[in-house]
């Protein structure tokens, strides 16, 4: 149906072709201008912009009735042209539409800015994600794929892929999903954390990115009821300080392939991207608390110690980033690692990014009766996690890692004010659709 | 804790070690040999294994109590030897056990082949994953997916990540899990399908790696609850002849990953790797049942067809693999493409692995109006997918795409009898533990 005869040049290969030859291009109607004499036909493809000049009545009379975002293929001569964008338009174009007619779309996506509220955007996602500086945002993630992966191979991790539905509702009881599993309640992991270690009794170094589930009941501008978890644990380990090197790793390499990868992405969206130091600056919580002014005994650290906390590492080390380490026991999972001479702090960190919680991290526990025990004082029967504690039972390393959250890291690289305008298609307490 | 003066040294790394020097090493113990004036330990970490010998009574007395599966660290003398493993082993070890003495493992994970029944497999799966064998057959799935990513990566395909949460139970209608979100029903998605339709409006090229969930009533040596499928979908297609194309191309980059970067697991294994044929043999399937000797008017072919024509491919063509189009409209779903020439059949196709079906594709619809009628043909309401239908009505090019199963494909290759032997941790009917 398509011709072959000619092979479909892209817009990004235009100016490479040879000036005189006929080129077939293929993409959606980016825009038409029309002046007195000719119309502008900018056809859009997955590489950019392409400009074509139409004279012809004919042709004109297509291009009429072919409104934007109809997709087309068009077959004219490469023509060079300073003024034109990338230096080359296509003259004496024909133009075959590959589609009906499209309808109106729900915002102007030719317009240089996109200029709508939130509901329109995610209502509208499978077309507002068309405007190319809606689409860069999601290229910023792909590359971060790309270089979190990257890292991990070069690092002799194994890739794992983890069972989404689980038993039972083990890591932290609330915000869990629950499925009809065959007539019988099951449950969506809120994260791989119990396999990703249990596959390092095998593989020793793994990673997963997959989707997890958190049925937050909050609205808010940073959570989601699934979104990316880019996954990483390791085994042979020092301490958490080992876990904080590797992140440091897997940082820089995200960075790099944004850096080389999205190049075109960083600068429509201006981003100014973040580079890692060669040592993450670390400070202890306990210390945090005090230099934020806060109460010595407080649990936690909030929103704006959180940013006072970044604030502090861009002025005194010159870093985005910057780990918290020591985070009270009593606040992290069951399966944390105390510091060895102190238990009432933990092996574990939070990495700000900006002054903002991006990644959490840190040594596990990994002997059996340390296990047993940590279970009990949550009042539970370690009987009901046999499963889980056959790993640990076998023999595993002392061992640890970190989970990023791929959307709330894009968030942060372009300051979007809502994690929806980064993520494809939002779940949250409201949203189910598109 | 442990010991940093001395970096570690990996398994596969002794050899190449000083003579004489001293070593660190790290890992489980794979087996103590005991014999009369000494004991051998071997060590496994993730890169193969190590020979310690011992003969000091103190570290003889650590081994002894020191059972298989526990996790050491060992440090000592390299020294060659080329009766040992790799050439060298370590001597004049000290030895100091990382975790408890581990529990004895459900099957012997130190002998050469790992004899034992399908239920003690997946029961004690964190443990059984351990033994070399098992373990080839995950890297052998890890480096599919590298390679799966990598060649169409070089195809200028952007990785995407659709939500698993959906609405309704659009695509089939059957086997779906339904679960409590948020007090009302959704489901579980299928599959990418709709999205990475969606999404080729915004990308043009795009593929996803994820888990998919399918409620499948039957417990069968092929199918599982959840399983990761490896899609991709593009746009700018003539018909599901160019799909099939990206497919070829797809497949010899999995099977160039397999052969460059999981060779160790290949060799273990015995795996006879399956070239890709430059090109892939096509049969009808009008012709495909005449080949079997099945009536003309069969909607599908049944296993024994399937395998009969894997036969056939592999006599004529000296192919693994083997493509069927022409699928029956009726048995295809609704998105599908028909022939422009002959509506009864279907611009789709299987592909056939050594007789079984390893991937489905094809054409899909992508004009408005198509799927408007589709869609009635069923019986159902355009409006009711007004969400999904939007990216048609606002442009859409002709497009196609695949799916594989990655369980499927390396029980293929290792010729797993059940597929949950290549599965981490399967879920089925009645399985949703460890």
């Amino acid at each position: 149906m398509i011709s072959t005869d000619q092979p479909r040049t892209l817009s990004a290969q235009l100016p490479h072709a040879v000036p005189g030859s006929t080129v077939r291009i293929s993409g959606w109607v980016h825009r038409r201008r029309e002046l007195a004499a000719l119309t502008f036909l900018v056809v859009r493809d997955r590489t950019g912009l392409a400009q074509v000049v139409v004279k012809d009545p004919a042709a004109l009379a297509v291009v009429a009735t072919t409104p934007e975002e109809t997709t087309v293929e068009v077959t004219g001569t490469m023509t060079p042209n300073d003024a034109a964008p990338g230096g080359v338009e296509i003259t004496t174009p024909q133009i075959r539409p590959l589609t009906e007619p499209a309808a109106t779309p729900p915002v102007e996506l030719w317009r240089p800015a996109l200029n709508t509220t939130l509901p329109t955007l995610l209502d509208h996602a499978p077309v507002t994600w068309r405007h190319p500086v809606q689409k860069a945002k999601w290229e910023l993630g792909a590359a971060s794929l790309r270089g979190f992966r990257a890292a991990l191979d070069g690092q002799g991790f194994t890739e794992i892929a983890t069972p989404k539905f689980v038993a039972s509702a083990t890591e932290s009881g609330a915000n869990v999903f629950e499925v009809d599993y065959f007539g019988r309640p099951a449950y969506l992991a809120q994260s791989p954390q119990f396999y990703k270690q249990q596959l390092v009794g095998v593989f020793e170094r793994v990673y997963e990115v997959g989707p997890v589930f958190r049925a937050e009941p909050h609205d808010t501008v940073r959570h989601l009821a699934e979104y990316v978890s880019l996954d990483a644990e390791f085994g042979f380990i020092e301490d958490h300080r080992d876990v904080l090197v590797m992140l440091r790793e897997v940082l820089a390499g995200m960075i790099g392939a944004i850096t080389e990868q999205a190049a075109n992405a960083v600068d429509l969206l201006g981003v100014e991207v973040p580079v890692v130091p060669r040592e993450i600056p670390v400070i202890h919580f306990r210390e945090a608390l005090a230099l934020v002014g806060a109460p010595a005994d407080e649990p936690d650290l909030a929103p704006e110690h959180e940013r006072a906390l970044g604030a502090w590492a861009k002025q005194e080390h010159g870093s985005d980033y910057l780990a918290v380490e020591g985070y009270p026991m009593a606040k992290r999972p069951f399966y944390t690692h105390p510091e060895p001479d102190d238990p009432r702090w933990s092996n574990s960190f939070d990495l700000l990014f900006r002054g903002l919680e991006l990644v959490t991290g840190g040594q596990r526990l990994h002997r059996p009766t340390a296990y047993d025990e940590a279970i009990r004082a949550r009042g539970e029967d370690p009987a009901d996690h046999a499963s889980y504690l056959q790993a640990f039972r076998h023999g595993m390393p002392p061992h640890g890692g970190f989970a990023i959250g791929l959307e709330r890291w894009v968030g942060r690289l372009v300051e979007a004010a809502n994690i929806r305008e980064v993520t494809l298609f939002p779940r949250d307490l409201n949203r189910l659709t598109p």
